[in-house]
């Protein structure tokens, strides 16, 4: 059935996942306050920074108006970046007149106080303005879902009722939806996986090999795992879409921004300038800062999370950290 | 302390572990069984067609003759491909006079019998002749093993003691070596994984995109865990080396030849042409027969699999049985 759908960011997950909902049919609108691009959205059908060679339907329509975007919603999508998250589910709480599901697509945990982004939304939006809180996440290029490549995903609630209904809206040929009940897992490892593709990319921007890249994805994995069951989530979740499919396609692509920044660092540049370049939000960075007091605080041992810390926030030598790192005495696999 | 290693084929891998081996000191000799690649180890220093850039130290000596190779030996490394290796490990039984280490670093599942190759060599090699089998496994392009990149691997053996042995053997500053006891998953992970490779083969030369290969990857992996953990293998294995990790460099590299090998059908060449050019063994080949056979036996599904054994053993068209795999209606990740 068709339903009103709200999409909170236009950046280029944001678009991308309302051109799956248009394509399926839904009333889609997306909310930016930028108002060069809502009017380059609504009058050259196109969103050039993002998604640069992408023609939009005539159809998709943008506002920087909320209130007028949300209203009637049946479902709304935040999928903005995370430190403005708290922001903009608290401004939606106010103009919000009615009960929609909410959905997220952003990867990330919120800086001091490392919660999770499913969290910030319950505390910034009452009840009475929504239903299930559910999450959208998986292995997943903007740019590969915007041409209709084949994609997988999950969508994650303990209500499984509320995660068919979310895959429901966004199935179709190309983009296939999976359900899962376990919302900390799936969060973590979005979350989490940004700060292996950083090392990752500073690994190829060092001169290391395809080995030395499965060495850090295999014991990347390990820790985000570690981490993820010490916060409550179901271990098996990391062999799924949200942990292995979504690190896979994270840490071996140039269209993954963590990956790029991380190969920059490796190649010498310095993080203020690979940032100012991007231009666009590096959620690793933020991610890796939360990663590492969460560890420390929890005594879990992440040692590719403290690598990229050291490199990020105490300005350590990347060539020298990593080498320590990828060197490192581990025994027994289970050590890992 | 300096042992003597015997390493029976003289293929990339085999090459390549060969100069760890060298690297550490050992007193090394391989085995082969072509008198021309022979000559060109032991008088040019070099094995063109297996590792075409690499100049070999010159105190690597190759030999033919497989009583004088083994005479004496602390370890014998098993390093041919699995079509090869029972009549290898029945010679070998029938001119050895010590009792080595047997070591194999092989990646396959017997013909017909469906058996691990550490149970062919238990077989063939009577207990007088052999102390403990050991595996070695784990992501390894040999290519970037020979130019001292950094590289995890995998020493499996049930007994602890000897898999630190072949630890020891092994290990230097950039090949690191770790132990494991569960024989089954590593064996397993390594055989299998090279089936999921030629399916991501062809997905990139049938034009897919990387959403699509982190599909394929994910759910290979719950398909080798799923035949794995039939099989007896600690599930936990396949998060490890030998799975996310092996999976990891063998789904996205030219280097693999059973990616290649499915590009190349992907694109549209046809087995015999493919295999006839790649002039090594494919192993995922034979590898994709034999599980496809015992997934039927023991009830296991395993989609993947069989959508590349109806390609190359029933000849159905790649694209349209590739198409259907990856559409397949799932709705829950536990469905994997």
């Amino acid at each position: 059935m068709k339903q009103k759908i709200a999409v909170l960011g236009a950046g280029s997950w944001g678009t991308a996942l309302a051109l799956v909902l248009n394509e399926n049919k839904h009333d889609v609108t997306l909310w930016s306050h930028h108002p060069a691009q809502i009017k380059e959205i609504n009058e050259e059908h196109t969103n050039t920074h993002y998604l640069s060679d992408i023609k939009l339907p005539e159809n998709l329509k943008a506002t920087e108006n909320l209130k007028e975007c949300v209203a009637d919603a049946d479902a709304v999508l935040f999928v903005v970046p995370t430190k403005a998250m708290r922001e903009v589910a608290h401004k939606f709480s106010e103009v919000c007149e009615n009960k929609p599901v909410i959905i997220h697509a952003s990867k990330g945990l919120e800086q001091v106080s490392h919660k999770r982004i499913s969290d910030v939304l319950k505390e910034e939006i009452t009840p009475e303005h929504r239903q299930d809180v559910v999450v959208l996440s998986g292995p997943s290029h903007a740019e590969e879902v915007a041409v209709k490549d084949v994609t997988t995903i999950t969508a994650a609630c303990e209500n499984h009722s509320s995660a068919q209904y979310v895959q429901e809206l966004f199935s179709n040929r190309y983009f296939r939806v999976y359900t899962n009940q376990d919302v900390i897992g799936v969060e973590m490892g979005a979350a989490l996986k940004n700060i292996i593709a950083l090392g990752s990319g500073a690994l190829h921007g060092l001169g290391y090999g395809d080995n030395a890249r499965a060495a850090i994805m295999t014991r990347g994995l390990a820790e985000i795992s570690r981490l993820g069951v010490a916060m409550g989530a179901d271990p098996l979740t990391f062999i799924g879409l949200s942990g292995v499919g979504d690190l896979e396609v994270t840490c071996n692509s140039v269209h993954s921004r963590n990956w790029r920044t991380g190969n920059l660092l490796g190649q010498g540049q310095d993080l203020d300038t690979v940032l100012e370049n991007m231009g666009m939000i590096v959620e690793g960075v933020a991610t890796t800062k939360a990663a590492y007091e969460l560890a420390e605080e929890r005594k879990i041992e992440m040692p590719i999370t403290e690598a990229i810390y050291r490199v990020l926030y105490n300005g350590e030598k990347i060539a020298s950290v990593i080498e320590e790192t990828m060197l490192r005495d581990y025994k027994s696999e289970q050590e890992f």
